[in-house]
């Protein structure tokens, strides 16, 4: 068996707040790791929100559909990163979101019990959420200033430039869905690009 | 001298956790008070973005200018709300954003350092912090939502249907703004549903 160290969890957890690798293992049992085949659903529209997603390898999204059924993409996870419909997790309603993974990929859950359980137990970790939730907090409303200010052209260069690994990993009509694109606007402006 | 167990401050925190009158003297020691008149800003575009600001009374919005010069909204905050650029004053950059009094109106700021201070000192607020953006955070992913998957029309009411104090005591342009619409559009929509 690997040493808790060498968890990926273990590392990121240790970048924001201090967890001894005797209380990395009591953590770790709240979790339950889940695999995903690519294209699989972690979470459905119109059902309870009851977890929340931590990404160990791999990626996913979240999305819902339109009233016409097409996909919108709100919001990916890669690795390290959090990913739920956090406002009916709070709230402990269903949800309107769809959460699939992208790759095959390994996620850490926990439920909402377990959670409120974690974080009484090991309050360093309401620091931890504290501090991760106000960064992506912090970066929506920054999004928000980008589809507001910059051309869809803009968008698009901006964020394959500034998240380059998503554009390698993603496919593209999923980045045009969260950018609010056509996925015939990406192609066309990259063929734009190229020539 | 008002008793403490009055402050709308120490009502709100007790909400979420539970602070009693004594620490709450030293709590509110780590802000300070400030009274903008309507029109004032709290906080400047292209300068550090060190504070943050809780409403006490009065309402404020933040916004960025456009290349072309218009101000657009992306955050408001009545009585009891959070505001500031948290993206920059995680990192202690500067913002691109601008803080404005819409309402004269009394604010609570504490700066980077005395926030740092003031979590280690009392580790219930970096609990009633890490709900308080776990909500902004869900919340944001809902706007998401709506600016995809609704109509221009639809954008609108919903938002006044669903916050009808902000629609009362927030001019109608500054919504548009928040919404992405025109002032135009707005008044337009407005006028075909009363005619």
């Amino acid at each position: 068996m690997k040493k808790s160290s060498a968890h990926p969890f273990f590392d990121h957890l240790n970048q924001f707040v201090t967890i001894s690798e005797k209380e990395f293992e009591i953590i770790r049992s709240y979790f339950e790791t889940q695999n995903q085949k690519k294209k699989q659903l972690l979470m459905k529209a119109n059902s309870p929100c009851d977890q929340i997603y931590f990404v160990l390898k791999g990626c996913v999204h979240m999305y819902f559909l339109t009233e016409k059924g097409t996909e919108r993409t709100v919001q990916f996870a890669l690795e390290n990163w959090w990913i739920t419909d956090f406002l009916a997790f709070q709230k402990q309603t269903n949800t309107h979101f769809f959460i699939q993974a992208i790759e095959n990929t390994v996620v850490l859950s926990v439920r909402y019990g377990e959670y409120e359980r974690l974080l009484h137990d090991f309050p360093q970790l309401e620091r931890y959420f504290r501090i991760i939730f106000q960064i992506a907090y912090g970066s929506s409303i920054m999004k928000m200033k980008y589809l507001f200010d910059f051309s869809k052209e803009e968008i698009y260069f901006h964020f394959t430039e500034h998240f380059p690994e998503f554009a390698q990993r993603v496919p593209q009509y999923l980045i045009a869905s969260f950018l609010g694109l056509t996925p015939e606007y990406v192609s066309e402006i990259r063929a734009k690009k190229r020539s």
